[in-house]
């Protein structure tokens, strides 16, 4: 007879939606259920809402397997060391609360908190683009550009959790103003907002006609698909954005390989969805910028499975570098968060040499 | 009765100089011997000379103490599952050799390979500016710049020991080019070879009197020392040279603490020297390109102990990023070489979860 088979639950704490999901320990969703998140109801308010959800969801599944745990994805600065938020703009009063140890307690079973992007990459490095990878870079092209980092198998917080803010790294110091207070951020050029703000900037220089009469730059509307759909088309203003989006991805992923020298990097979010019109820019970049990544030679450029296109390099020095795509859309933090409590130890930065209860 | 010490050997295996220490388990440099490394003579002599140095150097304190093994540094790649070179232009000859295994074999003792830069690292983590320190990245600033990253106490080499090239990093894309293929890489702005082209720079534009009485563009003795005794004096020509060298590495680093939030940045090497003259404008580019520092806001800055001038920033988060100099100059290398063997298994990047022997 076969163990009796585990679950864990994962939660995407958004701005706008709360997602909650079931996934079994072989990485199957067995029940999704998204909320809206009453972020002015309160703090308390929220908690309770999930709380429920997620004790009903784990009713529904506890007699088909062992329930493990829960874990959160929170968009916010988390001290893994006490489970509470150092820092979270879009959760207002959640900083110097138990979180964790509140939600464990409601729960009756244990439970981890990790940043969104973090959770992201998990997910991805479990069943996505990097299955199978002990180590993996995720670039998230939202309206922002976020990050994260698995070293060895575990997700890598750095000393305070800040750690895979790659989207804040320099590409061009002279370059455009970031909310961060640098100057010339990658933010500044790979994502939607950048998408945006550069279209806004060739229909002002009146060089980009179909832009121009494809939206209103006053329009909520105008998205960075509007801009996407233009370059698939072939409008060359458009393209040129797109070429800028794949310079700035290629100068940061040249530096995060002459830096990790990781096997994989993931890129995902929104903006992604544009990986035709952006990835040869970045690729050449790379090749130009990297010497780590050209010791390992290009020899051959594969479409791979759906929605999976990289550019595979030759593994001169016995395993290739490769950049890809993202392959869980937006359920990559959800199968992330889940995972953090069957791997026990693993994702809270204070466990050290934490082993894996589940391989 | 205490138990008796332990010794391990660490070797410097330089393109000029074979360096070789006797290091106790406390990290105390019992003796050390400099030969030449006649790499003209070829392989099998060179590791002949250095076995029979290191034989003789581990008789004569095998009476105090117990010999663990020994630590190599060498300047290449080195792939530790076979214990073999991938690449060492400085070593011809050398590749597609069983290094590990001969000299294993000849001394009857755990070896280990490393990177010299990796190596200088792990010495600054254990004894010098970092001892202490789980994680930590080392920038060190000589002819080119290279790097090393201790990441949870056990040197990080990625997927083929390439990891750590943070001297090739790009701060401008529209920079000088450089030996790697890329353009405006970390090290045309602050390495001892940049800091000397920007001084001819400057010179064949006419706007730098001093720089040109005190020094031929063509004598061999025209050295970064040159132009750093210049800035000190407060030649403004030469201080603008050392402004752009810190600018250059506030950018590295700002980059390096928004990716990996680590406790401590290392700066080492011949131009870390200079500290005095690069470091103020350096840790203003970091104040303003990384918001994961500015989020431990700055409130003292102190003088630190002789050499190790940092900026210490209020853990306003629990615990300070500190950017500091290396301290144990050329001998971090073998301090940290002969760290290796004591450090069971964690100097391997395939030994996964490896337990410290020594703590």
């Amino acid at each position: 007879m076969p163990a009796m088979p585990s679950f864990a639950i994962g939660v995407d704490l958004g701005g706008t939606n709360l997602r909650i999901a079931v996934v079994d320990d072989q990485g199957t969703l067995l029940e999704k259920v998204t909320l809206g998140t009453q972020v002015a109801r309160g703090r308390d308010y929220v908690i309770s809402e999930m709380c429920d959800a997620i004790r009903e969801l784990s009713a529904k599944f506890s007699r088909s397997g062992r329930m493990i745990g829960a874990g959160i994805g929170i968009p916010g600065i988390i001290d893994q060391r006490t489970g509470m938020l150092r820092e979270s703009p879009n959760l207002p009063g959640w900083e110097n609360y138990p979180v964790r140890n509140e939600i464990e307690q409601r729960l009756g079973a244990p439970v981890m908190l990790e940043n969104d992007a973090n959770a992201a990459a998990f997910g991805e490095a479990w069943l996505g683009a990097a299955r199978g990878q002990e180590s993996m870079c995720m670039i998230t092209l939202g309206t922002g550009v976020g990050g994260g980092l698995v070293l060895g198998g575990k997700i890598w917080h750095g000393m305070t959790g800040m750690a895979g803010e790659v989207g804040h790294m320099t590409i061009d110091p002279g370059g455009p103003r970031c909310n961060c207070g640098n100057v010339g951020c990658v933010e500044q050029f790979a994502s939607a907002t950048a998408v945006m703000r550069m279209a806004r900037e060739a229909i002002a220089n009146g060089s980009a006609p179909e832009l121009s009469r494809a939206a209103n730059p006053s329009d909520v509307e105008f998205s960075a698909e509007v801009v996407y759909n233009l370059a698939i088309e072939g409008d060359q203003p458009a393209r040129d954005i797109f070429n800028r989006v794949g310079w700035a991805l290629g100068i940061l992923v040249a530096d995060l390989v002459n830096m990790l020298n990781l096997n994989m990097y993931v890129i995902g979010g929104g903006v992604a969805a544009a990986w035709s019109v952006f990835s040869p820019a970045m690729f050449e970049e790379v090749r130009k910028r990297s010497m780590v990544y050209a010791a390992t030679a290009p020899v051959e450029r594969v479409t791979p499975p759906a929605g999976a296109s990289a550019e595979v390099v030759s593994p001169s020095m016995g395993q290739p570098t490769i950049i890809t795509r993202a392959l869980l859309g937006s359920d990559a933090g959800l199968y992330g968060a889940a995972r953090l409590p069957m791997v026990e130890g693993e994702g809270r930065e204070d466990a050290g040499e934490g082993k894996r209860k589940f391989a």
